[in-house]
């Protein structure tokens, strides 16, 4: 249905009736004074769903989350630049998963930009290092064409940023115009003069495909695991990945492993690697005396496909040509329920407990970092459920995205593995949590230590840390009371420090609606 | 005492030297991998005292009032351009506020940038729009050279924010050398061209004198205080004030009102305005059909001194000019103490309470937008106190300039003033504040309602706001819960619903040393 009509209207009401227009029915907001004919907007205009948030990156993390799961973007509604550099980290993970978001971003009046009042500041200058897209409308009669396009850039495979800023005079004055939405730009062909490359390198163990991106759903999957079946090559994933489909009846794939030297291990066996929707592997970080390349000198790397790329047709055609139709996959993951763990809570015990308790159709967020490595492989058999991992590496993802996943998928179960360092940093998603009453089950790992970074400075080559430098990477003075914390902000709470209760607790997260916060003290 | 020597160090230990050389001895820090070596320098190089926050805001806003307090800059350490885009808002206000901020950025190894990893972002396009400084070390052996650097840059007067970003290589190389502190740049004279008008100008009631930055020392009010006397002027200040002196014993100054139409009808008598560390008034927001200028049309404004200036001089100046030097300052605040009010809180009541509690010497920080517009004027008469004002209108600035208010100034008491909805944006100070065990009584102001969007729709000219804009500014659905939320971040509170509890839970938070936090519920 379209909204678009010849009543007079302002240029807020043209840019909500032409998100709507464009697909774009929900929005996460923080609003300040320059975006309040917008908020105005969403009373006249039926079908804007709208979400306040308490701080800003609450909001961008929930729209990458919301389009991971939704497969469209939401919109953000951010107060000028300051509460556009609120949301920007959560942004940099969201360009980096390929995320697609449109930011609506309030400005001053056109005349008084050039004043230079307290809240003026270069806008655009924010928007520009973590969006592809980045305009400012000049009238209200552009905004909706303005809204359009930003739409159109979001959506651009496989997914962008797009921020638009809107001065508040644009929004106010009458003469906006809906704006139909644009066309979508298909995604481009993979690289077919690679093909038949990539085809002859598949052969053997001592061959990878590597997969990243849109190659992770589960049709897809299906298909990488027919051409392992078939030339024997072996699969991998990247290390992070947007949205990957698992569990029991689904083809297991591995991930390239964040420590470097496990990375470096686990990619030094292949001579040959064909990329599809993966990124030639590289270090999260430069370490001293460590290669940046994670791959052995000489392997062959045939990059076939681009993660903005037709993934699903490169990987079809890799199919076709290795005569690999009607092979049956490779590695497809059987249904495993571990022994029911029992004592104090570490890493393998928990992926137990993991494995036992999720359930059929969830979908995990995993922001667990170091307590959260022995997670992945053991989750499996687990039945079926979609992983998320943080893409862009700047943390306080989880909550967020817990956030936007639970609105796009109203009907299935979230389950958030968050560490205690990392949900800090956004930690009034809780309150969002609870004022939408959003099935989200949350386990925070409370180390009560910043424990990446206590294995990074050894990683780094700093062998002689002092009491001083440990302290800086220690949570524990005073301890964070995450039950409390949680109950402070609506958000039903316990705490556990055995598997016995962890299991229990996230059944009694699981079974009811809405959030629900569990510590498990390590 | 110099810590130059030729020991052989790497770029961190040389950096954390030069910032000690050049007078820096306090940082805000929340590391990550590529910090690493500045995190461990600080143990080999005793003086510089570290301080962990848990969220950056909180880093760059406590620079901010450390600043303020301790006229020198502290400098932050961050991670990366996440890192730094977290603290982006609060360096907004650093900047609007003339504080001078040093920001250390770790940045991947040279080597490693071009590869793209996660963490891979546009620092310096993320800095530069709130950096007056931004430059990126190149080698071990430039660090020194490029700290130095960035603390004189910092130190540009009223004071600028300095973003250096630092290289993981830079900080483990071999090869860095201590650099000596570069000498300050004095503070630009007043316009002298402009000193006789100035003078001239300041005849009588219908004359205005405009403070602003360091006009509002206890020393220059005074002496605008003795112009003000002879000339018959009146004094105002501007609405934000980066730090202002005041109670019994001081020059009383109001400020130009920040809603629209009050402050139209403050400016409305003046013919002639002096400037002097404040700029011409102008609207914090744009509203249509009410003017961006907020003098009256054809009132003369002489721009005497800018905030960058030489404001004492120019005070002098006039003073001579005036033929003042002799005269008694006007409007000396005599002290008041109000009756003890009580009943459930109310602005009025609750600036009662503030002007019986406020002690000699405390520092006040006031982030308490609606509910705090009252204190202001009641407070003139309290005991010598210092008043922080936000100065780039980027809310959750209260509680980490409390923090760096308080580290630099640990023998005074700090009161923090800050609304529900302000606190939530950087709630994570309290951990630090608890961590520190840093002297910051904060009451907030729990209305449960972004109260100034609701006057700001109006302002604006929405006329029509339903229940869905309404529920856009509503904080009430679930009630935040800031005794729990403290107490899970280690800081004791209590609530309170009426002035007489309030005034007692002042002053306990007062009577003893670390933070104490009192919700008050209206």
């Amino acid at each position: 249905m379209s909204t678009q009509d010849d009543t007079p209207m302002n240029g807020a009401e043209s840019l909500v009736k032409t998100l709507l227009d464009s697909g774009l029915d929900t929005c996460f907001t923080n609003p300040g004074t320059s975006e309040m004919h917008f908020v105005a907007a969403l009373d006249h205009v039926p079908g804007m769903r709208s979400i306040l948030v308490l701080q800003e990156d609450v909001a961008t993390g929930a729209a990458d989350g919301y389009f991971r799961m939704a497969g469209k973007p939401a919109c953000t509604l951010l107060h000028l630049g300051p509460g556009l550099a609120n949301g920007l980290s959560n942004l940099h993970n969201a360009k980096k998963a390929g995320s697609g978001v449109v930011n609506i971003v309030g400005e001053h009046a056109v005349s008084h930009i050039e004043l230079d009042a307290p809240l003026t500041s270069d806008i655009e200058g924010i928007a520009r290092p973590v969006s592809h897209w980045v305009h400012t409308s000049l009238s209200a009669t552009d905004v909706g064409a303005d809204a359009a396009k930003a739409v159109h850039a979001a959506n651009v495979a496989p997914g962008q940023v797009a921020t638009l800023m809107l001065p508040s005079d644009t929004a106010w004055n009458d003469g906006g115009k809906v704006a139909a939405p644009l066309a979508a730009t298909p995604r481009p062909s993979y690289d077919q003069d690679a093909l038949e490359i990539a085809i002859a390198a598949l052969s053997g163990p001592d061959s990878l495909l590597l997969l990243g991106g849109a190659a992770l759903d589960e049709q897809t999957l299906e298909t990488a695991g027919r051409i392992a079946a078939k030339t024997g090559c072996k699969l991998l994933c990247e290390w992070a990945n947007s949205k990957l489909e698992r569990g029991a009846g689904r083809v297991i794939i591995n991930r390239v492993p964040y420590p470097i030297d496990q990375a470096l291990e686990a990619l030094a066996p292949f001579k040959r690697i064909v990329l599809v929707g993966a990124r030639a592997p590289i270090g999260f970080f430069a370490y001293p005396g460590k290669p940046a390349i994670l791959t052995a000198p000489g392997t062959d790397i045939i990059e076939l496909c681009q993660t903005s790329q037709d993934i699903a047709g490169a990987l079809d055609a890799l199919c076709t040509g290795a005569d690999a139709q009607n092979t049956a996959p490779a590695k497809v993951a059987q249904s495993v329920v571990p022994d029911k763990p029992n004592g104090p809570l570490d890493p393998d015990g928990i992926a137990s407990v993991l494995s036992r308790v999720i359930p059929e159709n969830a979908i995990v967020v995993d922001e667990a970092i170091t307590t959260g490595r022995a997670f992945f492989p053991v989750t499996a058999g687990a039945p079926r459920h979609t992983w998320l991992n943080n893409c862009g590496g700047s943390i306080g993802y989880g909550l967020p995205v817990s956030i936007g996943a639970a609105v796009a998928c109203p009907d299935r179960k979230v389950l958030a593995l968050v560490g205690d360092g990392s949900a800090m940093y956004t930690i009034q998603a809780l309150w969002t949590l609870a004022r939408e009453q959003l099935d989200v089950t949350i386990v925070i790992f409370a180390n009560r230590v910043y424990k990446i970074l206590r294995g990074e400075l050894t990683n780094v080559g700093v062998t002689n840390a002092g009491p001083k430098a440990m302290d800086m990477l220690s949570l524990d003075q005073p301890t964070l009371k995450f039950v409390e914390m949680a109950q402070s902000m609506g958000v039903e709470a316990t705490q556990v420090t055995d598997c016995e209760a962890l299991e229990l607790a996230i059944e009694t997260g699981l079974a009811t609606k809405g959030p629900y916060l569990i510590e498990a003290v390590l």
